[in-house]
């Protein structure tokens, strides 16, 4: 689709410095851009590139406007104009209505008359998928399974039974929804099943990654709430919570029954330990272990960054012996007479 | 179903406090529970929830009897006996023998006639699949598969060629079992690939979880043993051994050729290198990283807990520096005349 | 396949020590070796078993030459000539040329003769399958999809639209190229999707493990070169490239918009941080975090290896007070009146 620069800046409300007749038609990155491309600039580091860009034209924040050298669509928040521009730019296939004849549909089984149903997907008995519904290549859905309106599973997708998506879901290819938590009972050497029954509920406007898997509950549900967006190889565990707008990127691990805030964001490799609960408004860096209960907002850490081997070998083996480290330091204060209050440190009795 | 208090009691050998003539047809969370529910408390953490229940039943340790608002069923493992009881309230519906019509099987292939084979499953020569197995939508089984009496594959499960599977396996949607594993030789700039010719062989009672995956031996077997528990994206690499009624949470990483004893609990993300061997009944909580052996029973741990990012930050930075801080205490001590030995602490020579 | 040790020394260049006349017709481990097997030494923790073993023939460095009780074929790199000796006794079936009749293609999808098309499988239009393909059942190929000749997807696999892989790939199932890379705009309380419009292209002799995942880019492609091997359960963000010939273990997670130089070997469970550039020739040891991007070819390490749960949570308690150690040593310091400089310690300056 092609669009004048006027209509973007009066659709998104946005102050255009430059022609209002020029045309774009697609998006680009600063770099590669030629005549009819849009870019944008959000992040400091491509600063550089503007300069040389070849775009028709740049969304960008009002203070970046002069050294634009073509262009200007101003906006607070130029990522998220640009995203609703490149949408429009480039807007999606909607669903070709019908089932194909390779689907197997149970009894019972309903399907919007909107809505596209590939080949190779099976639905269980009492299924029900909304309308505009995608159902992509080789999908199963279990009996009971309800996918709300305008959502789509890319393609080989797993809802369990009685698994439910609210509207507007997007979930890639690979997914597990709704498999048995993760519960045994000891039992003698050995361990006993403990029966997973309980549900897994699932907002509106949630998309998840390729190859995440996201378990029922043991009793009750497991719970996503509005807005998630949840990356590849993520891994939640049965009756955990997440908030709404909460972002995960790939390869997080949520154990079992943890409660995770609203507008969080659970950098790629953090592992939360399970029965946990972490407040709203909560920031993990990646590769962070959440051992305890969060209770303030705000950003948290863990991860250590790689050194050359040769130095970390030695780090390693140093840490060790951090406890007998703490405890010369403390002899050799007392060997001085300092004494812990003198130096204003509350952990001075280490010994 | 619905069974009397006094029927649950003689099946478990549990004691009964309360009316043998109460009914309970379905399991609960105690602060859900109404009338007709059987609850377990097993977690102290849960027992502020005891008090306020309204549930028919529950199955708690003697210990905490007394604390018990309504009939109470007394078990040395209530969380156990809960499972059997709860398997007991919602039986799991048996297989519906017979091959779905859009299934594929070559020629070779042996289906029990109690099996059920759902829609979209393929499966190759000569591959057998045992009495009252079910194998969910989408399964691909290679040629030469066993699938051992009464497993149950939910959908979308992989088996490559020739591998073995016992009786009363559990194996969620997307596990890969049997893929090659990860072998090279360099090779000039490049890499050639080693072949994987073993194979891989599940005992019996064994659960696998969602988007699991166990690589098939180089030349020899991977092997997992019977009753061994596995959770979701757990990857398992070539010629591994896992030791029986060994429990492995979500997102651990086994490297090849490494075996793990019986009995062992690994903790959710944690990375084991390979060509090590673990003794059976080690426990290792989440995130543990395991570069040696261990031969000794008992928990091991590496994982550390996530800080505030300013103070992580400052921690990280200083751990970089722990070779230098330990040089210098030795330094300190040896400026005030004290010698490793005075200091009973095995390390104290660190210069 | 029988071949005399005459001829594979001939074939691949070796020194024969024995008979050339003795035949070999599979391969095992020196363990398990019985008369007509053909095995090796790389690895010197398996010198031992050498001694012992009833291989007709061993593949091993001239120094190990004269430990062989048996046949020695020797070469300079033992390990891969094993590899290309096995692949000529064990020779992989070809492809057996045909689209199954339950496989579904779109209108305009190409499909080469000699191409094999297993049940299931599903094709997008304007696809191109090459010679001697193998896509194997289940497997779903988007629209425009390239796949090089002498390819093989095992089962399962799934390639979103336009997804470009060279020739003589090797992809487990699972493995999902092509999916939307983690791109969203904060805009208000939630988020808006950025768009993914980029592609996702392979090189030549490129292996995918089981469940690995790739994204396709957000304006450009995310690359990977040619010779890269990728272990199973491996998540690649949107715009990364991978250099040729490097190797990537199974659990690593490489964030977006990073380069990988080439001939990089990347152990299990890394994490890579996005918009780093990683040079060529650097190794990671496993469980590393990457946090800033690295110009020095060399290894560098990051993980901690676990120790006794006991020794440990005091070793994580001590560390959380790394930074009041370090303030407290360089007080002791100035009060012996030492001098950073003196110490010939750059960071002396601690407080």
């Amino acid at each position: 689709m092609s669009l004048t620069l006027g209509e973007l800046a009066v659709r998104f409300g946005c102050e255009l410095r430059g022609d209002p007749g020029l045309r774009v038609d697609r998006v680009a990155t600063l770099d590669a851009a030629a005549a009819g491309a849009l870019c944008f600039l959000a992040n400091p580091r491509y600063r550089r590139q503007l300069a040389q860009t070849r775009a028709t034209a740049v969304v960008l924040a009002p203070a970046e406007a002069d050294a634009c050298p073509v262009a200007a669509l101003l906006s607070a928040n130029p990522y998220a104009t640009y995203a609703h521009m490149a949408s429009l730019l480039h807007p999606t296939v909607p669903p070709s209505a019908g089932v194909h004849a390779s689907a197997v549909l149970a009894s019972g089984a309903q399907v919007d008359a909107t809505a596209q149903v590939c080949a190779g997907v099976v639905i269980g008995e009492g299924a029900s998928i909304g309308p505009r519904c995608y159902v992509g290549p080789g999908s199963v859905l279990g009996a009971g399974v309800q996918l709300g309106a305008d959502s789509r599973l890319q393609a080989r997708v797993t809802l369990e039974h009685d698994v439910i998506v609210g509207v507007r879901a997007l979930i890639h290819p690979g997914a597990v929804l709704g498999a048995d938590g993760f519960g045994f009972a000891r039992d003698g050497e050995g361990w006993t099943k403990v029966p997973q029954f309980g549900g897994l509920r699932i907002g509106d406007d949630v998309e998840i990654g390729a190859n995440t898997t996201i378990d029922r509950g043991a009793i009750e549900d497991t719970v996503i709430e509005d807005g998630v967006k949840i990356d590849n190889q993520v891994q939640i565990g049965h009756n955990v919570r997440i908030g709404a707008h909460t972002v995960i990127a790939a390869c997080v691990g949520i154990s079992g029954s943890t409660r995770i805030g609203r507008r969080c964001m659970i950098g790629g490799a953090t592992g939360i330990v399970g029965h946990l609960e972490i407040c709203d408004d909560v920031a993990l860096t990646g590769m962070s272990m959440v051992a305890h209960s969060i209770s303030r907002p705000g950003i948290y850490s863990g991860g250590i960054p790689a050194e050359p081997a040769r130095d970390w070998r030695r780090i390693a083996a140093r840490l060790k012996r951090l406890d007998s480290y703490a405890r010369r330091l403390a002899r050799l204060e007392r060997g001085r007479g300092v004494a812990g209050n003198e130096l204003g440190i509350e952990d001075a009795d280490d010994d």
